[in-house]
């Protein structure tokens, strides 16, 4: 047996692009357990051992947590120093951004747009006293140069070093979380490029931002630590609870919302989560959360909003630019970049932008948005004193026209965005989108109040001629609305949306707003973005969301059908070394089921493709007298050695690493309770029996899901791995 | 067939104290589904009804929220108004609480301790003016009194009407959920009386309280409303997702605390939560706290905390007056009551105590906890301003006095306060002790920093001679991690403690109170308060949060043993209804393996014993020619009805109510995966079988349990029901 123990961690590994069973792995788990328990007792050692891994599980967590944490923190000020460094600099300390730049300077304006230190690039290159064209000339051209250069240098760092860095990478996380290896895309490399590009792709104004990806970047600190622990870096199962974690910190360190965090990874992103998991996932994302506060107490952790990736395939397929990446984004952004300057609400970082059009009225912000006839000081808390409605002002007036503008040009622009060769998002402009609209129905409600003070409809709750109303709460609606609609997120959207507002005020048109989204988006399609996306790249994702609504049987599903060959098994008894490894070359099965003999076809158990490969070359390796011609016995009682000549073949005993109770169901097993099996259990095969056991046929999580598509009259083929 | 499609509705149906197939639920819902699904096209009615069908989900859970909020607010009055009346009532307006009495009053004292309107008993039988001894007696025999009357009324209430009533119930509510059936525990009598008496038992002083009963509450309106729904009413599996709703609603009226609710149905009290339920509860858990808040505006529902059950028998069992539960009620209410008045700390209602304990002192209250020597004006926002430490003043000695008084004798009574028969909590003693203990080092804490300003410890973090200690806050972290310990929450308890305290900047403590309170809680035993009761009633419960670790195989568990009778099945042809009606009548298990002979032993499926008793009753009711003669079939070709005399037996066709795909195990299966089968899948039976599927024989969940109880060392008998 030791031939096989010898690589007992490489048995019950995976290939790339493969489905882990999670009941084996628990099992594994289990297995491993119970030996450390077990040797607890030898020697100190054995018991300091014990201990590292029973505390192994916090200590993971809260790595993971501090590097997250980190990550996000250098994140957020490069992004803010390269977005500033498009318009201007800090002279002397260019390394400060303009909010650090102007922050204890006496010449700031108190709505924090610009002080003497903060020079715009004229100022610098001395045009600034000439006519003012040629000084916003120089501006507007070193904007889109800057752009331009952050975008490309982005665009060639992820196809140069890390193709898997592009994205948001949130579905294929989800992919990974329900059981799915996708090797590297969670690794050092992806980290750090993503990492880099992250803050550029942002800076360079394009419709896209960095929430996704500080996700996709915390799980990538999630799977790096997890090596450090065989408990976790060996065993798959285990491996996604940190991934798990890792995941909620992300959410929990891109909005500042530990909470939203842990329901986000909860409700969208895990598949398999214990209680146990959803604790140190609260404890992964608050120290998170603490960390990016430590580093970056400025940070605009209350602002920012979510951002989500929408590579639509089709796009990518049919767009000629999509042969080139670098190009193609280059033309993007020239095209943003050109388009954006001129616009006040486009120039600017977009969560900037929302953060201003959620913002109320009051003393302090002097912008346009609030330039009513009346003092603006009368509508300080327009909420709490009513102060009385006012028409609009000639600066809201152009604000409004400049806020339509931007909601055709964003509208416009955020489809080109798509899925080019960036670390992407879908959030950020579409929530951006839809603040837009409330701000501008807002205000329009409120000039309605204004000019129809009798209506019945507000008259009750608005005393004639005071205003009720707030834009800044309608804009937030808007945005969580678009949001919703996007991704069908629901609970983690309302507590992420709490805490970003921090206050259970609002909750009730949040959640209305998150509740009407998601029915009017299921009407269209009962898809979010993430599985539409999971379904577009053909991952295969066993939904545990959505129930198996329809009556086919087990034997509907399983292969072979009538006419195909007959299924591939290994015998017992009386197969040799070569027969297997012909078996091995000359198919591209994941395991085959061990059988009695082929006249009684009775199931012994089931036996994982790469086990068997790892178990033969083992064999040649150790032993060799392990001959082609040698005989494998998938038995305890095997025959002892032959002692003759020393060229005569070696038995091989493989028989420990045989599955010897693979989840079998009968072929009159409806296909309902066959897909429960899977996905409760997350088992990758089940085999099929008659009532009397004679092997039938097999099932794998591959043909669920076909046949699933198959009965959503969708391609089957659409699924393309194993 | 049509015999048993006459009440296929009592087909699949449960007996009490029984458990629920959860598989089986949804596969019937599914079924029921694709019936509306089908006949949808046939007419509008039809069409209606799939409406309605879709819709009740969210109607049910809206009615839910609205009754749950309804009760709470009505409760939270009622009990208010309760234990005021043992102090005084208000002059005129009886119907007044202490609060409203003197809401308007412009002789009230700003600490709100009373004013004019407000008359002790004392008072009103005017001995207010002799002496001050007199005026205490009074004062103190009538809060005994009252005290009493209150206790005994609820005990009787009980006993009389719904003895499910007593008890907080949320262990109860958390087996049920898993799948357990208790008639009536959730029924109106236990709603009525249960609301009637929780008030009454709170407003006797006992150290009790009300939330966890809120709870209780929450679920029966669940259930009641789930029966106004056949999609609910009828299947047990949904109507469980209605009840996780309504725990979760519970939760949130008890704390207005929505998200913690959730969270706490989630991770304590759900067992199967689907997302599609997570968002409904969470609608539920919001519309819930809106009504409360509606109705109740100034409940102090941020300052109550939670209460939790702890019935434990052992005590019932030993003490004599536990068979004389009225008598018992009594005197634990007389002792209470007596010792409780002279302190100030325990004559309050405990949450007001522990509202008072986790304040911060501040100019508004002018109590003795705030007595420093300096002016309490200076001591405004400590944490803020770091105001200047000063020594304690007599006020607060007098108050630390008391405290450490009222701690000792908490912690003696509350021990006697277990499992007295009415509603009862261990939440708030517990939170109340946790405060006072938290308290008193705070206070502690501040004095050390005042006289050794010096110390390494807090040099850095406090400037010399400034306090920054705030003795609340230590309050509120003793009451969190004493309610930790006991429940051992996690996510749940930190959630509902910053929903509670209503932000997140005391989150470090408090996480880092639940996580230690819950280790070292685990370290004495690894078992929160549920579980502990759930074992100690004896609930067929099977917890899926924790990992089956041992080696044993399914054979080891399965029923029957070696030298125990044969199995008892049923063949699937020749046995008659005789045989069947001797075999139900002799037997007590809850279904039969179907085979298809004794010789071959080839497992057909699955029948339940109640779905044969009501096939067999129902096929004598509706053909007299059916005798104790006639033969009946399991299969699907059996032979027509012999044509011969009136009195000939007629055969009887019962293919359709035999469950034909039961989930099985082979015998050498490990217990590992059986029981993950078990709980994650929720079946109720797996049937074993050899390789060659001859059936060997059957393990029920019963057997599982008691296996776990064995392996764990603990009585395997303690799991008394089926």
């Amino acid at each position: 047996i030791n031939n096989s123990d010898a690589n007992i961690d490489d048995i019950g590994t995976y290939d790339d692009f493969h489905t882990i069973d999670w009941l084996r792995e628990m099992s594994r788990n289990r297995l491993r357990h119970r030996q450390i328990l077990y040797r607890k007792k030898e020697s100190f050692f054995r018991t300091l051992k014990g201990l590292h891994d029973a505390w192994s599980g916090w200590l993971v967590v809260l790595l993971v947590g501090l590097a997250a944490g980190t990550c996000a923190g250098l994140i957020d000020i490069v992004t803010k120093w390269l977005t500033d460094v498009k318009l201007g600099t800090c002279s002397g300390k260019f390394w400060l951004n303009q909010e650090s730049c102007c922050w204890n300077s006496h010449t700031a304006e108190p709505s924090g747009t610009g002080c003497s230190e903060w020079k715009t690039w004229a100022t610098i290159f001395g045009v600034e006293n000439s006519n003012t064209g040629l000084t916003y000339g120089v501006n507007y051209l070193l904007y889109i140069v800057s752009a331009l250069i952050f975008a490309s240098l982005a665009a060639l760092l992820v196809k140069m070093f890390a193709p898997y860095a592009c994205g948001s990478g949130i579905p294929e996380v989800k992919t990974i979380l329900s059981g799915f290896i996708i090797r590297g895309y969670l690794g050092k490399w992806t980290l750090l490029i993503k990492s880099i590009t992250a803050p550029l792709a942002v800076a360079s104004n394009l419709s896209l931002g960095k929430e996704g990806p500080l996700v996709h970047i915390a799980s990538c600190c999630g799977n790096i630590f997890a090596h450090l622990f065989p408990k976790y870096g060996k065993n798959e199962a285990k491996k996604r609870e940190v991934l798990s974690a890792a995941a909620a910190a992300g959410v929990s360190v891109a909005f500042g919302a530990p909470v939203g965090g842990v329901l986000f990874s909860l409700e969208e992103v895990s598949y398999y989560f214990p209680m146990k998991t959803l604790w140190r996932s609260f404890f992964c994302a608050l120290t998170a959360a603490f960390i990016l506060r430590s580093i970056n107490p400025f940070g605009n952790s209350h602002l920012v909003m979510f951002y989500v990736t929408y590579n639509k395939p089709w796009f990518l397929k049919n767009s000629k630019l999509g042969n080139y990446p670098i190009l193609e984004v280059v033309v993007v952004t020239f095209i943003t970049a050109a388009a954006s300057y001129p616009n006040p609400y486009t120039r600017i970082d977009a969560s900037m932008m929302i953060a201003e059009l959620v913002k109320e009225c009051g003393p302090v912000m002097q912008n346009n948005l609030c330039d009513y006839t009346a003092s603006v000081v009368n509508a300080t808390f327009s909420v709490v004193k009513d102060p009385p409605v006012t028409p609009i002002g000639s600066g809201l007036r152009t604000a409004l026209w400049q806020l339509a503008l931007a909601l055709l040009f964003k509208g416009i622009i955020t489809v080109f965005t798509f899925g080019i060769k960036v670390p992407t998002g879908l959030f950020i402009p579409s929530m951006g989108v839809g603040a837009i609209m409330g701000r501008l129905i807002g205000v329009g409600v409120e000039q309605l109040v204004y000019n129809y003070p009798d209506c019945a409809l507000w008259k009750t709750s608005c005393h004639a001629g005071h205003s009720c109303v707030t834009p800044g709460l309608y804009a937030m609606v808007g945005a969580a609305a678009t949001l919703g609609g996007v991704t069908r997120m629901t609970v983690s959207l309302v507590v992420i949306m709490f805490e970003l507002t921090g206050g259970l005020q609002y909750i009730v048109p949040l959640m209305a707003a998150a509740m009407f989204s998601k029915w009017v988006g299921d009407a269209f399609g009962n898809e979010g973005i993430y599985d539409g996306h999971i379904r577009l790249n053909g991952y295969p994702f066993l939904d545990n969301k959505e129930e198996f609504t329809h009556t086919t049987l087990a034997t509907d599903v399983m292969r072979p059908r009538r006419g195909d060959q007959p299924l591939t098994v290994i015998e017992q008894e009386g197969m040799t070394v070569g027969d297997l490894e012909h078996l091995v070359r000359t198919t591209k099965y994941n395991g085959f089921p061990v059988i009695t003999s082929h006249e009684s076809q009775q199931l012994i158990g089931y036996l994982y493709r790469r086990d068997l490969i790892l178990a033969l070359e083992n064999a040649h390796h150790n032993n060799e007298h392990v001959l082609s011609n040698s005989l494998v016995y998938f038995t305890l009682h095997a025959p002892t050695p032959s002692l003759g000549g020393a060229n005569d073949p070696v038995p091989l005993r493989l028989f420990n690493i045989v599955d010897l109770s693979p989840i079998t169901v009968t072929d009159h097993t409806p296909m309902e309770i066959v897909v429960e099996i899977f996905s409760k259990l997350g088992i990758k095969t089940s085999t099929v029996v008659k009532r009397s056991l004679k092997l039938l046929g097999i099932i794998t999580k591959k043909d669920v899901l076909r046949h699933i598509a198959q009965l959503n009259k969708q391609d089957p083929d659409s699924i393309l791995f194993n």
